[in-house]
């Protein structure tokens, strides 16, 4: 038998990837990137129409296809790859990443009279601009007691679907009654390749309070919430859902064409990309969590049962892996922590001896961090220069350092957040096993993982548990072109199932971090002193936090 | 009649200084300042024996005695004074920064024999080494019951007379039996220079556990303590106490011919340095708080009762002002902070930014620290960054920064420590009130007093009081020229009482600095949440930072 490839697409928050995979390997033979023109818009849109209010992190629709028009003709380019021989498409996409369409699935901001209007435009992930609108949500679930009926680890928050809705009725109704539908913008992009009108389950049972069982939230509950909501669910969202490694549909000839592609192979139900981070990265087996560190970090486990409570959410069975539930978290920062920190608070001094070694601020920093004990002498930090996710789902909590003396030095105080990024994953870890995931071996990827040996140790000693690292730096990309295989199928020369495409597509490097039994009594210690100011801190007893944050 | 004058001593860390002050209204006329030959000793002896272990801070006697030939006849000869018009002397001096002499005065580490054994030289008042014994002696007075009988704050200081005499009985008993006497540098100064061997009630009062009532601490605590203190008081301590203001005697032959002065002139009972700042800075008043900001910070402020609890200490009435208690503590890092601060935590954009507008860093900052608000963006710190003296006397405690976000600059954070500083110095304040003081003015000086006009206004308006700014900067020489003046006495044409010289001979700048009430309320919330900080992280309660400190 011959050789089949399938292609895999990464759209992230300011580029979109294509990488063209071996089937039988995984072996990604070429790659190619896009930025998007207009990147993220947070001040103006494209016309000059300045943006009011703060949160705001809009993108150009456009934009997208116009990389995908590059990226996927210049890999297979690259690849050397005959087009016959590529058997699927998949994709991944930051999300809740939406958009209102018309009717004829064209976003409303590419229809002229609409091009200044904010709320036509996509609202990307990490759009802000709808806290009041989560904070009502959250209200009417509390009210009416369906706080814990709803996947979403006990609290909404802004960056979800129906937030993002919500604003657009609140602020722009007009945009509201013109959306013939709302999408994620991955669902937009698959169903515009394939002329089907299919949306994700793993997309929808995360970012869009959908289950398999109980569908989108109720039409009293919508009501109740705005009247013009009422019929939100069978007028602009879609209920014909597939999930993850099944084809929405098949590519079209105009699209075929246009990529350099043969017609009608399967294009993948769409995946968050951090979720495509967990097949591309190995992880298939309930005994292994992946984890991705790099400006942020994303947890992902398998587990027989749902969790849905401190900021851990487990979304819908069968999400990323067959019959499983994925218990997802993260921390709000971790690489955006390092480097404000070396952008802001080290001193010049340090500066310039990293200049005369010949070493970037970073590597100077972890170079002497590395030969500090744990816990260095004496500094602990809560990671929440971003707010926190787990346990308390608030982006109005912030960071602390705690035990600054007069001798304190900047590669201890840097020390200090790396481990505190540690003291926050294991944190989760105890959560993803309270709730019945038994995991022995992490996997991680991500440009920090990849980079700092001294990160991957300190997080091997804090969890007690061993640390592989992922064979390629692109799991997101290759868990889509994974997905793309299963969508495939044998017959085309693709996989029967997920796991069997990750046996044998996903690899890891041959290094191992192991606990070193010493520090890891030392990290016992200080991990306990974590816990107590995580519970010192905690929003519902002490306000300190929330009231620095109206000082904003 | 002529104009009379006085030398002011004050014998500092590092260096010592004369001054020459005219008695009619206290210009300094001139001022010589000559730095210690061995400066503070912590790693080894002259003769180049090590000091084992930390927290050693020795000095050399004979240097003091160098610097007083020198600066003495080096302020007569600039000021142009005739040595006749000279009519005292007063001296201030670190404490408790103390020596064993032998039966002759002689310092033991002068005689041959000891120069080798590190505890024959001076402890300065920084000297470290005794914290063990000041454990034991806070063990025994919690035993005894005894702790609320002393004036202490509640808590004896390894810094004080008795731990480091415990030390030397512990450490080397051949020191403490050769040892005919433990003195005050201060007291062996005056002792030298008249020949007699009065003691100053200031020094014993705050520093050797003296009591005009009580005396020292009685034989059998000491007996309990080590039986080889059984007869310490009698035979190695002085009874013979003068108080602040009055003559510990008159300038022999001797020192007068050495020193270029007359014969029999008065010496002035020694006062601990910070403590000459109150009436040098022009404090004499019920209603006055002096407070002195440089690298740490003191305040001091009368009362009619004493008030010993949280770190606050009010010594013995009459200490300063006669019939008066004085109230006093401080923090124990101010301008260490800032300094700690701009040497490690400073990005180099700053830096280079601060080069190019000409400036130094802490003016740069100070600069952009002045465009924020009360609390910037959400800050908030403990200034524990040296431990912590009120309300917990702690030194293990430390410093913490709450609030950071990835939008946190660092004048921000300078900010945040100025605010902490002045937060700690209001939290000491209302002790002061709550012990009976009440206060309307604050007389500030100090480096930081002198330099930094933000530093100032954050003060008045957390604190909600005016701020008045010392004439001088020399306050403590001009307060040791004030204790001259009154010890003199109205014949020979200084003052009958300290507020009279006072009065005459202190002055204030023409700034004051007033509270706005706009800031005033904003910073009230602020300082909730600083004394709820305070107070979760009370060590009785919480040993998060006694526990961060053993890995120090």
């Amino acid at each position: 038998m011959e050789n089949k490839y399938v292609i895999g697409l990464d759209y992230g928050t300011l580029s979109g990837r294509a990488v063209v995979a071996d089937c039988k390997n995984g072996m990604i033979l070429a790659s190619a990137v896009k930025e998007y023109a207009h990147g993220v818009m947070s001040e103006c849109l494209p016309d000059g129409t300045k943006l009011d209010g703060t949160g705001w992190a809009l993108q150009d629709p456009a934009d997208y296809i116009d990389v995908l028009k590059f990226i996927i003709p210049e890999a297979i380019k690259q690849s050397g790859v005959s087009k016959e021989d590529i058997i699927g498409i998949g994709l991944d996409f930051t999300s809740c990443t939406m958009l209102p369409v018309n009717e004829y699935n064209v976003p409303l901001c590419l229809v002229e009279k609409n091009v200044s209007r904010p709320h036509a435009w996509v609202k990307l992930w990490k759009h802000h601009g709808a806290q009041e609108q989560a904070d009502k949500i959250n209200d009417l679930l509390q009210k009416r007691g369906e706080i814990d009926n709803i996947q979403f680890g006990g609290k909404i928050s802004s960056e979800l679907l129906l937030p993002k809705i919500l604003q657009i009725v609140e602020e722009d109704p007009y945009i509201y009654d013109e959306a013939a539908g709302f999408l994620e913008a991955a669902d937009w992009l698959t169903q515009i390749l394939t002329g089907s009108r299919k949306r994700s389950g793993n997309l929808a049972g995360y970012k869009a309070m959908w289950t398999p069982e109980t569908g989108y939230p109720s039409k009293d509950f919508l009501i109740e919430l705005s009247p013009k909501l009422e019929n939100l669910v069978d007028e602009k969202l879609g209920s014909d859902i597939t999930l993850a490694g099944q084809p929405v549909g098949y590519l079209t000839e105009r699209w075929a064409k246009e990529l350099g592609l043969c017609k009608g192979i399967p294009v993948a139900t769409a995946i968050i990309d951090s979720h495509a981070g967990m097949p591309g990265s190995g992880v298939c087996k309930d005994d292994q969590m992946m984890m991705v560190v790099g400006t942020s970090s994303v947890l992902l486990a398998l587990s027989e049962t749902g969790y849905s409570k401190n900021g851990v959410v487990s979304g819908i069975k069968g999400a990323i892996l067959p019959d499983k539930f994925a218990l997802e978290s993260g921390l709000a920062a971790v690489g955006d922590m390092f480097g404000w920190f070396v952008d802001n608070c080290v001193s010049w001094e340090c500066k310039q001896t990293a200049d005369e070694e010949g070493m970037d601020l970073h590597s100077w920093l972890t170079k002497e961090a590395a030969k500090l004990s744990p816990g260095g002498r004496g500094l602990i930090a809560l990671d929440w220069w971003n707010g926190n996710k787990t346990p308390y789902v608030d982006g109005r909590l912030s960071g602390i350092l705690v035990g600054c003396t007069l001798l304190t030095k900047p590669e201890e105080i840097y020390r200090a957040l790396i481990e505190a990024t540690a003291f926050g994953t294991r944190k989760i870890l105890e959560l993803f096993t309270e709730s019945g995931a038994e995991i022995h071996t992490i996997i991680a990827s991500g440009g920090i993982a990849e980079k700092n040996p001294l990160l991957m140790q300190i997080y091997a000693d804090v969890m007690n548990c061993e640390i592989r690292i992922s064979a390629t730096d692109q799991t997101a990309a290759l868990g889509a072109a994974i997905y793309a295989s299963v969508a495939a199928g044998r017959e085309r020369g693709g996989y029967e199932t997920i796991q069997e495409a990750v046996t044998n597509m996903s690899h890891l490097k041959d290094a191992v971090y192991k606990p070193e039994a010493g520090a890891v009594e030392k990290y016992n210690g200080l991990y306990q002193m974590y816990c107590e100011l995580v519970k010192m801190f905690d929003p519902k007893k002490n306000t300190i936090m929330t009231r620095l944050s109206e000082l904003h």
